[in-house]
């Protein structure tokens, strides 16, 4: 193979446009060959700054297309399922946003597909490639922690998407705490055994009306016998927050916000610093670079995906379990 | 009255000798009059210590001389209720360390006799007296934070108790968490209704072998809709880890660990600095002389306590309920 | 001797307030046996508070009572030397408030009494016993810092004293920044050889016509080679700024203001907290008892007194030698 | 004029790559059409990283070619001056790294000759794109802070450059401080009127034997009245620092370093955090880019560079006194 991946983005929406700038001025082992969007316009848009030659409104001519080694998945959650399915077929590695479907069944076939096919399959949990996360899963691989007693992660928006989005979105369980079922998964090192969740509309009426809750707390268990919490909200008025603990028999290791400067005024009102970056675009700006350069790399290398298949089922069932416990009002097990 | 408080100290323990140390010398507002212990030689040399004239080994001596107006209770729990019952007849305010009793019924006994008696009964939940806590507190009470949504309550110990002491002292929820309930309502300005918890053995088997746990999780529900969890654990490698969050509609308030200095030292091997203090001693040790002094102010001014038997009634019933829920593996509705 | 200092307050205005209360209730080995003051309501309203049998109007009635074996002396500035020789001449064990004198003859001569005398002769030189300062030198001390480079001093008021007061201050060198020449020395371990003054009027110009100044930078050169500044200020809005750098070989060691709590509230508008502690009396609050405790305990144990006449006398030619850098606009050799 | 800028690069070591870099892939408005530097194959490397497709070994060849519009200047410091004169001849914007030259003439000769081909000049004074500190100089230039009345600035770097380097370098007042006494000027919104400046050798004996300092302390009288200091060393064992605070009448601003991760580890020995990125091309990634990025909106808005020619001659102004200063022990009048 060469030293460069030839890599097809499906999919030119916001995510897709960050990916595809990562592909074409951050990773130095990509060469993004081609951007799809069912909007022909923003995949001419895409293509255009960044100098790539095709912008099919159609996906298939990527898949279709010799010369792309790999897809990046960035289109609506729906089709995601379908395209990994299709893509392996057509013998392409696939890199697909979170998460693979909402439901078991759709995400089981898409991963038997990739394994078919002996494709690498990346999910895009782009938070295991933050700097300050990543530091707190790398204490506790080397020991640094002992046991993991506790995991507590912090993980609330700035604000809440759209309700036609809400609608579709997997509900808040699916939608936003995957990510932090999947970091608690990465940061403990463990599998999550069960799940107890409880939660509310204390944001937005119209979110209940639409079916979901904006604002939750998650109780874990983790296989190795681990406790922990998450708490989301759907909307701090001061920002994006993002931070996580893991609290272990040899030491605690806590990470946090990232600001836009670290510039401190002190006045006669008190003492002010800056509030967290805005959003997952800024906060997360370096690690969507990281994922997509670790794809890339792991494909030239031959080697495992550092977030695989299973990652994103793992964490979909988890996301599965919270809801039944919050319907059901008792802890429940994740399936396995 | 007189513009002090003549206080007799019942228990010469090591919370006990706290007390007397505030009470001889950081408030103002009360005189040190008299000292008991069943030992007698405790009460003798922390009389001693503070010119204090009166040491008797039997508390009744104190409760029986018109010349004390209030007690400061640092028996061990299994006398708390019965101290209370007999001081509020005996006309005496009472200030009691937590907690009353372990069961319901001998704290609405002593409840009901200092509300008989017209005496006042502060309970020492010391950490409301905390300037960090405090000014969470009062951020939420100001309406600064907006609508509280969710409340994290981490509370780890440096080390456990000896097992004897475990073994008849409530275990964790009642022991431990039972000032995390307290901080819980204190904080949100709201009741407890339901409690989820969950924890393991994972510090010391001994402790398991003695029927408590030594690691916990509890997800709160409160009546105004806001959510919670607290995090406990026996041992803390670093020290006493007490911090507490509030964040609600208009932003969120976090308190910290004091240290001993603030000196930073950067070196070939990154940025050091202190841990925590030691343990509550250290850290609330202003806090254990303001929790006395409002007391002796509230009796001064007949003015209600800033921390009454109904909140110990309170955080029990919630402490007792995350014993019934962690039994039951199911959240709990927390009694009234 | 026994084992507790009996000790005579001689001042009993703002400061010797402060140390009427740490003899009084925080220093086990003092007993404070008398209390004067020129202004004799002062001197009993202490005593009174204290329950000290003796207030004097005319202190030689402390220094003439052979009960009283040292006395604290709270004074104003001018007496200072005066007092120490009467007081060295009588016995008496002495902890003089700093500036000894504001010249070099008058402190000569006090140092010659009390060694003469063979009586202690303590400094208030307060900020040694600040925890934080404490913790830099100490790293610096036990050589952690490697060999000190370079010492950085931050020393503002939160508002200029009245005019009255700094007329007979000796200034801004001999008043105010005489601490932090002491704190130069203390820190690095090495005297100071040389200093270059600067300075302005730029907070209140009523200070330029009393012949001070209000905003002052201080280079220093040690005799280890190091080199130093001091940044000072009489306004600091957000209250006392009071921090220090120690940068050596193999680390740097940097001490912050303290603040009332360490809680931090994020809003819409930014991340705040809490101001420095307000001024001297909040800041040094234990270093103030620390001090009075280590005086007594110098006595006690007939061990040298932690800061000497001599430390005095070296802040004194610090800050004669920067005043004459100031007014003849050159770099000065610090006198010994 | 086309809607991005045609830059050639000349001068293709170190910082000469990070230009690169940026304008190849982090600047939209720039197109990288040339790389020189004397030694051919670095030219080459970098062309062929970057897609570039000339890579003369002599800058001439750029000079010359009509389709190049402006040239970034990352030569060693000898040349600088020439080349601006050459550039500003064949009408080429310019961008060059400091300093201009290492003495006045050859820099007055180069600003005048940008002057008469009216070409834009910008120096490259990066720290002034840091976020931390231009946060700092807008809330000095916004009034924040009221009217500054103090300056500190430290600037350490974690280890000095080779020996020979410091040979032809200007010495540490003009290699290293000079970028202090940019940003002294740039934050203070003020010209450096006068300078005392004092230093030793602590570092490296070879560093002194080469006729240098390696560490110093430099007083600051600004034309406004406001004071300051500036402290530099050659080696801060744990990393690059580099911090800056100013002090005004209503307020200070303090802007710190910058860390590979906010990640705090609790453990038995203490809290410990993450050293300063390691060193300029660390800390200043940003910078670089958004200097760069500057420079090309400036000439595509024709608009005046943000960092002109001027600066850097007052910054040299500056350094000059300061070794004048040093030699002469006696603060030195800064030229204009």
């Amino acid at each position: 193979m060469a030293d460069f991946v030839r890599v097809g983005l499906i999919g030119a929406g916001r995510i897709g446009r960050v990916h595809a700038e990562s592909l074409a001025r951050r990773v130095p082992g990509a060469r993004l060959v081609a951007v799809s969007d069912i909007r022909r316009e923003a995949a001419l848009e895409a293509a255009d700054l960044h100098g790539v030659p095709q912008a099919p409104a159609d996906y298939h001519a990527i898949l279709s297309d010799p010369a792309v080694d790999a897809v990046v998945v960035c289109t609506s959650t729906d089709t995601h399922a379908r395209i990994i399915e299709e893509a392996a077929a057509a013998g392409k590695h696939i890199f697909c946003e979170k998460p693979i479907a909402l439901d078991l069944a759709n995400t089981d076939r898409a991963l038997a597909a990739a394994d078919r096919a002996g494709v690498k399959l990346q999910i895009g949990f782009n938070r295991r490639f933050d700097a300050n996360f990543r530091r707190v899963h790398d204490l506790v691989a080397e020991g640094k922690l002992g046991m993991p007693h506790l995991v507590h992660i912090v993980s609330r928006d700035p604000g809440p998407p759209p309700i036609e989005y809400i609608r579709v979105s997997g509900g808040l369980f699916l939608d936003m705490a995957v990510h932090d079922f999947d970091m608690a998964r990465y940061l403990s090192g463990s599998e999550i055994d069960e799940v107890y969740a409880t939660g509310g509309v204390l944001v937005d009426p119209a979110i209940g009306a639409a079916g979901d809750i904006d604002t939750a707390v998650v109780a874990l268990r983790f296989a190795s016998g681990a406790l922990g919490t998450i708490d989301n909200s759907r909307r701090a008025i001061y920002g994006y927050d993002q931070r996580v603990e893991v609290f272990g028999s040899a030491g605690s290791a806590i990470a946090g916000n990232n600001t836009p400067t670290n510039t401190v005024l002190l006045d006669a009102a008190g003492t002010h610093a800056d509030k967290p970056l805005h959003f997952f675009l800024e906060r997360y700006a370096e690690a969507y670079a990281a994922e997509v350069r670790a794809f890339c790399d792991c494909i030239l290398q031959d080697a495992p995906p550092p977030v695989t298949g299973l990652d994103g089922r793992a964490a979909l069932l988890a996301g599965l379990a919270a809801w039944q416990s919050y319907r059901e009002h008792r802890p429940v097990a994740v399936g396995r």
